[in-house]
């Protein structure tokens, strides 16, 4: 009988399986694929306070792991197949190699960005082909740079990054913008900032790093190339809300698990850490500290029991 | 003129700072005394993800200092006296050696736990003594301990300990407890503590390390020992608010500053971040955490005015 199932062994889980360790719980994560999670596909994290040397995402999450090992964690390549009695004082986690029984839950399934699924975006990924302006834009300082979207965050990103980059292309792929005005009349105001509508992208191309988008204008069938140094993709997170979905967790519109502020979920003993849930910014610290958050929460519950 | 100024340098300032300055951001730390803030009085931190090695506080809060540094932030020691125009476009930040102007402002003034102010205490902080259940609770497995206070935290704290430790005294001096009943039978019923009622802590002795708590009992004016090698002094946390009460800021209660989940206070333009506002648990990386959604929602807050 396990006390806490973490379920996602990345930033937030590996965060949670620290903080229930040193609080003496018996635990066990659960990883469907390999520790690391969304960080451990990123090429260089700079911005994880604390490591100024800027380790690699898998360098990084390996630190990770390695600590929740040192407390003690025991965890386990598994994916969970089914959850019953949920709502129960105790809950039993299925997978194909077995069942556990536990007090409760923490979900830190994570999410992942929408790709365009265009020849060259995975090959340049973390070489210039990037999601979140947030983690790499100071990448891209002093050079040209490509944002692909229409909403508000592909505007904030696109000011963002004009800030400190040499220009920035905004690629929409219709003349719609989901964006709110303000926003967008702030970006067509900004002398750093092209807007491209009726664009999509085709593929990105470089020599072990992005030089150039492959543009097509869909009205006129017309193709080109934007030189670039920096691309990102700003067309949606997808959260990792498979589980959450099948047994009744409260979500956002867009797919994300609603929380209070102690990370509770709408069922007795079952919380959400890291990017699965709604949440205001989604980053290797900021999915840590859910864990955390939700560890202590999970423990308090256990203990006022 | 200032993008963002970032009142206090300890874990909540430091990441703010990163955030900000990668966000190609004008920023300034203000700090009153030295960088690292309440962590850096902690002599060993084992629970902020990735470093598995156990720094110490100050060890860990140079590493922040570092990365802060690195990415160009400024951090003067300097006290602010006074702010002007807090709720205007440009706010004006006073201290005794200049006067700085801003766009926003980002509060991480911290919080320090309440201290019982007797012999020993300070002398044996981080050597047996704490303030920190979830901190430090750990490095006492298996041993003797005692939780000092009669509210909800001292309840979680001695409950949470005794999963672990070899047994756990309670000291409150009086015999109303403000913990709900809840968990005050909980603790009540647990074997593995024992409640002491009209019971101060006079005095803390050992070795280098918590050996003793001079304990005396109020009704009686009898004197004793309690041999243990941690104690938990869980009195109560003073958040430093100042500045935050004197303009104006929405604070709870207790004295924490309010904000919503991107950390806005109710003044345009001015974050909370870390220790110092309502928040579900205090940790170096919840502080951290915070800087870096701060530091986002003031660069946002910048780019769509």
């Amino acid at each position: 009988m396990y006390d806490i199932i973490i379920i996602g062994g990345g930033a937030a889980g590996m965060s949670a399986a620290i903080y229930a360790m040193r609080g003496g719980m018996k635990t066990l994560v659960l990883e469907k694929i390999a520790t690391g999670g969304q960080a451990s596909k990123t090429y260089e994290i700079d911005n994880y306070p604390g490591f100024a040397n800027s380790p690699s995402g898998p360098e990084l999450m390996q630190e990770f792991a390695k600590h929740a090992i040192k407390h003690g964690a025991e965890i386990r390549t598994e994916a969970v197949r089914e959850i019953e009695n949920i709502d129960g004082d105790i809950k039993t986690v299925k997978t194909r190699k077995g069942e556990y029984q536990t007090r409760t839950i923490i979900l830190a399934t994570g999410a992942s960005p929408r790709k365009l699924d265009v020849p060259g975006e995975l090959e340049l990924a973390g070489a210039g082909v990037s999601y979140c302006a947030t983690c790499d834009g100071a990448f891209f300082k002093g050079l040209d740079t490509v944002v692909i979207g229409g909403g508000n965050t592909a505007m904030e990103d696109a000011l963002y990054l004009a800030r400190f980059c040499e220009h920035v292309f905004i690629m929409n792929r219709s003349k719609n913008f989901k964006a709110s005005k303000v926003l967008f009349d702030k970006v067509k105001a900004d002398p750093k900032i092209t807007v491209y509508t009726d664009m999509v992208a085709e593929g990105f191309a470089g020599n072990g790093k992005l030089e150039q988008v492959l543009a097509k204008n869909t009205e006129t069938g017309e193709r080109g190339f934007i030189n670039a140094s920096g691309v990102i993709i700003a067309i949606g997170i997808t959260p990792e809300n498979t589980i959450a979905k099948k047994y009744g967790l409260e979500l956002c519109e867009r797919g994300f698990i609603k929380t209070d502020m102690y990370l509770a979920t709408n069922i007795k003993g079952v919380y959400a850490a890291g990017d699965c849930r709604v949440s205001p910014l989604r980053q290797v610290v900021t999915a840590a500290a859910d864990g955390a958050v939700a560890a202590t929460s999970a423990i308090n519950y256990i203990l006022s029991r």
